[in-house]
């Protein structure tokens, strides 16, 4: 919270001095267009580059955006100092008004709002949740860990069967005591809590997070404290397609959209756990595969080039989907029975450390 | 769970019998097209009429239908026999496979298994999660209650800022200590994070419940039970626009598509706390309305003929949407303040009991 009362005072402090030196007010802002996004060998994930470009108030392209960021800068300021927490949406109603003596209005539209937060966000170094703004909630957690969160001790073994519902802000939360081998990732819901109804998390001692499709910010950024803070392996079981596939990498990589969060957001020691191609055959699951669609065969092709998936291993697995045009979901594994994935699949998966990088 | 047994034994028995005394074995199933759905004035919801149709072995037309309606309940006997549950997705999957010397599948597509799933709902009059198959999760709570879920006792006045993540499934909930005067339940999730940081269900000694978007079956039959078990009065908080006033609809009366289990799922003695179409000028949010889209305004024509809107106020209300082609959403309260929400129009309308019925 003190970073980042610093760093919009520094901001705050910059303009005012632009001002009483007769210079030009501006701000400094990363690009964030494709141009300015690479892969990063060295830390493994999606990162932003160092172009940056200047938004100057004496400027009629730039000026109503200047005027928009210090408006939000100012309204994020005061929302850490009051310590509340509001929505991207709350935040365009909050400011949006007629100025006065004109037909103008600070923001017309939340499409108008959001990209100045993301701005903000990259001109700081700072996350979105740290500016007290918060994001969708999405995600659920169970297992032998404690966690502080406001003046509230909670116990992930025991919440029942619905597990933690992970805040859109794990920013403040004491991780109190953590007792657990590796943190099992898990796209779908419903392989999620059939895993904590066989108490799987029990018998192999981990944390079960389902991510409940795409990971939300809050889910990410937890599984990325939990790991970086407790050296915790991270391994990540999704669908056999496209989008599962992107879940995976967008846990471990960052994402294109998101490149300059990526190091406060991705999990680069992440692992895929399944399913793959290979299993499909391994484990009989070939009479509960499905066609895979002209968009899955799209992807597939998509990120054969994606640096980030040239290991001969991904290369292979990748192939093959578009040879074979096959998917197949979590639920396939329902297909050997209804225990089959936690006492069968998962146990010798984990054993012979069958996973991809 | 013994009464779910009890009635997939007599769905057995019956067809057993049917066998024994050489008749064609058949199922009564109650029709679900819209001729046999009704509301009903007295109970106050949308409910299914007495219209039923037979399903047969030994006939063309029914005969696949009639197999694979035993299988489901088959299987859900087995799933109640192991204290298992599932989803609809990893049934299809269990059950999918090819039926001996044929090409023929028992099920090709959950299309197929999903409605009779439904039609054993209907024929057995018991709710699907009571057949141990779990619908999606959506839905969070805090407020001072105690629950029994599984092993653990569970306080949902101490889960830190996520609340407690409602379960998919709560026939088996034990509701342990209930110290609360009534039920907020809002549709958006960024509402119910706001007022859980102003402690509003503190100060207000309620249950604050967010659906986070149309109520999952979980958090429906959860506000129900609350509001049976312990008499509390239910106070719904949604968009003023046509998928608001839906939710509402649906939470208090049922709906068209689950008219069968509105009696387990509907909460008819909800009321509609807001927004309303007379809050936008009472509280000045004139400058935070949206144009209504066609939608909404198609919605609300037809919203206009349902029986269950007939009251005058309603309307009042449907007919100034139309007539003014606006709508507002939650967050415009914001408008007039982060706080505001809590701090003002809550308190208001609760205090001069404004609500509509």
């Amino acid at each position: 919270m003190k970073e980042t009362k610093k760093k919009l005072e520094e901001l705050g402090n910059k303009v005012l001095k632009d001002i009483e030196r007769g210079e030009n007010p501006n701000i400094d802002i990363p690009l964030r267009n494709l141009s300015n996004v690479k892969y990063d060998e060295k830390t493994g994930m999606i990162t932003i580059g160092d172009k940056s470009a200047k938004r100057y108030f004496f400027n009629v392209a730039h000026a109503k955006k200047f005027m928009q960021s210090l408006l939000v800068a100012a309204f994020t300021k005061e929302l850490t100092n009051q310590n509340l927490h509001t929505s991207l949406r709350d935040l365009y109603y909050a400011l949006k008004r007629t100025m006065p003596n004109s037909q103008e209005n600070t923001f017309n539209e939340q499409s108008e709002s959001d990209p100045i937060i993301v701005d903000l966000e990259v001109a700081l170094d700072i996350l979105r949740e740290q500016l007290h703004l918060n994001a969708d909630v999405r995600g659920r957690a169970v297992g032998n860990v404690i966690i502080k969160d406001r003046e509230d001790t909670v116990d992930l073994s025991k919440l029942g069967s619905g597990g933690l519902a992970i805040p859109s802000n794990v920013e403040e939360i004491e991780f109190k005591k953590v007792n657990v081998d590796f943190i099992l990732v898990i796209e779908k819901n419903a392989a999620f809590e059939s895993l904590h109804e066989l108490k799987f998390w029990k018998k192999h001692n981990c944390l079960i997070i389902t991510t409940a499709g795409q990971a939300a910010r809050g889910s990410r950024r937890f599984i990325q404290r939990l790991a970086n803070e407790f050296k915790l392996p991270v391994y990540v079981l999704t669908d056999l397609d496209a989008y599962g596939l992107y879940i995976y990498s967008v846990i471990k990589r960052g994402s294109i959209s998101l490149s300059h969060v990526s190091d406060r957001l991705g999990t680069p020691g992440a692992k895929f756990l399944g399913l793959t191609m290979d299993d499909i055959d391994k484990y009989k699951l070939q009479n509960f595969t499905i066609k895979a669609e002209e968009n899955d065969i799209k992807r597939a092709q998509e990120m054969l080039n994606y640096k980030w998936f040239q290991k001969p291993e991904w290369q292979r697995q990748l192939k093959a989907l578009i040879r074979k045009k096959i998917k197949a979901e979590l639920e396939a594994l329902s297909g050997r029975g209804l225990k089959f994935m936690a006492e069968t699949y998962l146990p010798e998966k984990l054993k012979n450390q069958d996973f991809l990088d």
